[in-house]
């Protein structure tokens, strides 16, 4: 849009008493987009290489939930306002989806729609944000749209760390020394992004146990339960419900591969109905009357979606990621700066350790991954952006040709980079002449 | 879900440390929906009518909008997330949408992509409520997701009236009055809903200087810029950006019937920087990376729907619209409890005075459309809803046959409900009575 040039507006600035929300840029700051946005803003790609990982060669969605979307828009009974919980068949089909094995089957009514997984997450957080001096627990490593919502619904966020020597379990006894009696709630990812473990049933139960010594109600993220390729069974957290209320939240964005419909859900694991009695229900619906309604369209075909796709689908697609788990693994052998401490058995990802000691000029994850996509073009999120510190996470949820295209760049930028013996060797000598002057 | 039963969970309940937040409950309780459902709770359907408006006799949405999203399907383009502000194709659409006759054109980048104009309201709001003693000034009557959504940003609403007797104009010695120096913004609704009217090119103008002698922006709300059937043209507001900043505010939903579609759209309107230089540009994309996506589906197929769908399709519409407005001031005359002081030239409702005097046993339009829904399953909004009290709302957005039907239950409720003749001659003669004694 023309304007008047700075000098003009700041002077009209004076006679304007609106200004924007502080708190806004506080929250936003600490979410993935921002931070992968801001990596990408001081980089020029003139290196002719095309960015990756790409869209076009990730794993496509299955025809039939095209279909079912298709079919929706046809009908012409998904244009008016849907209610505020989400439509009845949606609600029912996901109940369905969910109750499997669940000891308490749960009801069309303990479920809500919602635009997403990450609308869930928003929701249920004003839901618990109640108490001003109330606080939440959140995984290290774990998914910052946690953070962002609970800074902008004013709970004080609270970290427990994930232990890459027990399979990434949670590390309950600094989870317990974390809370108190203002914390509310601990969240669960479960399969665990970044990590691509998979929580036995032992460790949930215990989970389970400690969320009820704590008195807090458990989220379980479960948006990546149909992306499961190891030998370990996911394991839903409502199955733990009778113990402490847990709070289920999923959609189909990543067992569907379309994080671009924006449909989820969440269900109220509620068999002693505590969740009810604390009113924590009725504020998670006042939530659903003033946020925005996923898409009817999405809504209507989602009964469809869960019911009618194969489970061919999920079986071809996981066994494509776990062939793309061994390939990257022997890729990894040429890059000496990024260890795995644990073969992912979930989700698209690999978590990996980074070695800044054998690299030079590179000081740390956000550093590693700026330059990478300066030179490469190559996208992996820097640990920082979830909340560790020289880690990065690379997405494998793609074709073989992408992926081994994705391991060559990592080759090239290490050869580049890395410190030769030579270096190493003068680098030591250094150090011991520096030793000698000094003794 | 199986539940333990009361007793036991109120013993449970002690244990645990989270409740509801009380904040959403203030916020939901004034929203369109909690209070029309509210209208219906008490209501016991024994009359075997069906609901009337209903969703299946409402005017249709076009085949070219309902192509588009097919095809936005069918690419498969469409999957992945979109970037927070929207696609740049949706954002340039919409631009090249509003632009017509604007004297400074919008850009794609200042136009934001929303989950319907609903979404939009939020993110506004939101972005707004940096001020602690923030106060904002909404139309009475108008519509309630603005202060459902003020009072959640704990921003202070005030009202100004629109005046029936002057073709429902901004009352704007009284909208100067109550502002003061903590006033950030005020809300137009143009064309009006409920009163069906369209604000004139001067009466704009005076709007936009007064919004600038007090400093404030104008958010306004062209949701039904498509649904216009009277002689005066529909201006938006943006016409005037140069004397004060304009937020326009818009969707498919009303013209092209597809509310439950959820996509709209915010357009900053800033010729001269005051958005962008008081952070409020800045505020609200931070909003967008914190708060859920329109479906990507919706975005993708935004160009092809405002581009592709023929001038006829509004004209038929309207053209029925403006119809349905003869037909029901004709029907009215058997109604005397209900006065429409202006023939609606936009939106698709009556918005009319209910005087109780002439009924028996009605206390007011609350008690009117409460009883009406239990009696004649027909549903009306109360004025109250919308900010005025003995006022009500009837949709005539619909097909002849459930006009006539609509009108028809009107008729036999007032018929059953009136004051008889004989009744309010035995009132006189009661009075005159008392007179006397009292003389």
């Amino acid at each position: 849009m023309a304007t008047n040039g700075n000098d003009n507006c700041n002077a009209n600035d004076s006679v304007w008493q609106f200004r924007g929300n502080g708190a806004t840029s506080d929250a936003a700051a600490v979410t993935l987009r921002k931070l992968v946005f801001g990596m990408f803003k001081n980089c020029n790609f003139n290196n002719g290489k095309t960015i990756l990982p790409s869209t076009t060669h990730s794993f496509k969605t299955c025809p039939e939930a095209e279909e079912a979307v298709a079919a929706a828009v046809r009908s012409g009974m998904a244009n008016s306002y849907a209610p505020s919980p989400g439509i009845f068949n949606a609600r029912r089909a996901v109940a369905d989806y969910l109750n499997g094995e669940l000891p308490t089957k749960l009801r069309p009514e303990d479920v809500y729609i919602t635009g997403g997984c990450n609308q869930a997450i928003e929701i249920v957080l004003d839901s618990l944000a109640g108490n001003p001096a109330g606080n939440i627990l959140l995984p290290n490593p774990g998914y910052p749209h946690y953070d962002a919502r609970a800074i902008y619904s004013g709970v004080e966020v609270r970290k427990y760390d994930l232990l890459p020597e027990r399979d990434f379990e949670i590390d309950l006894d600094a989870l317990e020394a974390a809370a108190d009696k203002n914390t509310v709630a601990l969240v669960l990812i479960n399969p665990n992004n970044p990590c691509g473990n998979v929580y036995t049933y032992d460790h949930l139960k215990k989970v389970a146990e400690m969320a009820k010594k704590l008195g807090i109600v458990v989220i379980s993220d479960e948006v990546y339960d149909k992306v499961v390729y190891g030998d370990r069974p996911f394991v839903p957290m409502g199955t733990f419900a009778s113990i402490a209320p847990v709070i289920t939240l999923g959609s189909i964005s990543k067992g569907w591969v379309v994080p671009g419909w924006r449909i989820g859900w969440m269900a109220m694991n509620d068999s002693n109905r505590i969740l009810k009695n604390t009113g924590v229900v009725e504020s998670i619906e006042d939530c659903l009357d003033l946020t925005p309604q996923p898409s009817f369209l999405l809504q209507e075909a989602l009964p469809e979606i869960l019911e009618k796709t194969p489970k061919e689908y999920f079986a071809k697609k996981n066994k494509a990621m776990k062939r793309n788990v061994e390939l990257s693994f022997e890729r990894l052998r040429d890059i000496p700066c990024l260890f795995c401490p644990k073969k992912p058995e979930s989700c698209s990802y690999l978590w990996l350790r980074l070695d800044t000691s054998v690299l030079a000029n590179i000081e740390n994850d956000l550093d590693f991954c700026t330059k990478l996509v300066t030179e490469e073009s190559l996208v992996l999120v820097p640990g920082v952006a979830l909340g560790a510190k020289n880690w990065v996470r690379i997405s494998i949820g793609t074709e073989e040709s992408e992926l081994a295209e994705t391991f060559d760049r990592l080759k090239s930028f290490y050869s580049r980079h890395a410190i030769s013996k030579e270096t190493i060797k003068s680098h030591v000598d250094t150090v011991n002449q520096i030793v000698v002057a000094v003794v």
